[in-house]
């Protein structure tokens, strides 16, 4: 069980309680752990998604999965904080993509900005990655997230297997599925 | 536009028209072509995830995606009717599995079934996807399809790049970012 007391509220002598600590113990109940389920509420809650609609649990499962270093599937604290602050990032990058404020970006927009991240892809795996990613040609900001997740974890697997730096890499089959499976 | 008229409501004459033709028209609506979106509120209507909660669209998409021959990342009468048996075929062998008919099935029951299927994983592997698409232990229906689908798809890339047979495939970076983000 995680220590009671929010910001403002008790805390520990000679402990500096952090701000968003209060928040987290709320989300993660009981167990002082978040679960994709939980991570969902909590960003339906502070409308991420904007327009007040469910975020996408897919993402969430994402998310936990790209933090999770003790494949415990949840998220502790630390971990949360990480996120938070990733997230907000993406947030302020995916405001400053989305020209008109419409809450959406479409297909160009999106392909800027995946170029503006660094990543060289050619034209039609960007064009497979977007349409992957939208619906009716829109993108919201939870597909754009679970976008960067997924790009930032794949790029990081293949580099680990292209140690000559060529962009090419092999894969055995039973590593290939766990690679692409879990992310 | 799809011509009006559902079963035992005209048609053409000397065509046979297929009972599941009217509720396509009727979900497809004026375009005739059935999007995510769309696939998403007939499949959560029939009630294929339980419990009348709303069939994850992350696994409409992935649906869509593989029966998307002509990229348009819609689905027109045919692949429908594709997928409503390949759908059938999956409830069945999952209610199978969920032997004391929970509606979700648990990692063990999971595990089997991917074996039976003919996939050779390591048990490492196995627990990573089991993990992946579960929540709190439990995998639902539209996991278990998700997860199907995705591991047909890849096995099916990795084949491909394996023409040897040796279960070793060598992927260029941006063919390897195609294929895995967009499945």
């Amino acid at each position: 069980g995680a220590p009671a007391g929010g910001p403002g509220f008790g805390g520990f002598p000679g402990q500096q309680q952090d701000p968003l600590y209060g928040y987290f113990t709320a989300v993660a109940g009981q167990d002082g752990q978040i679960s994709a389920e939980e991570l969902q509420q909590c960003l339906t809650q502070a409308n991420f998604s904007g327009g007040y609609k469910p975020f996408n649990l897919e993402t969430c499962r994402l998310m936990i999965n790209m933090l999770d270093r003790d494949m415990s599937c949840t998220m502790g604290f630390n971990e949360f904080k990480e996120l938070w602050a990733v997230l907000n990032g993406w947030k302020q990058h995916f405001m400053s993509i989305d020209r008109d404020q419409s809450g959406t970006v479409d297909s160009q927009e999106m392909q800027q900005a995946v170029n503006s991240m660094g990543y060289r892809l050619s034209p039609q795996t960007m064009t497979c990655i977007v349409k992957r990613f939208s619906s009716q040609g829109k993108i919201t900001f939870d597909d754009y997230v679970a976008c960067c997740v997924k790009l930032r974890t794949l790029t990081g697997l293949f580099r680990k297997r292209d140690q000559a730096g060529q962009g090419m890499a092999a894969f055995a089959y039973d590593d290939f599925i766990q690679c692409t499976m879990s992310t």
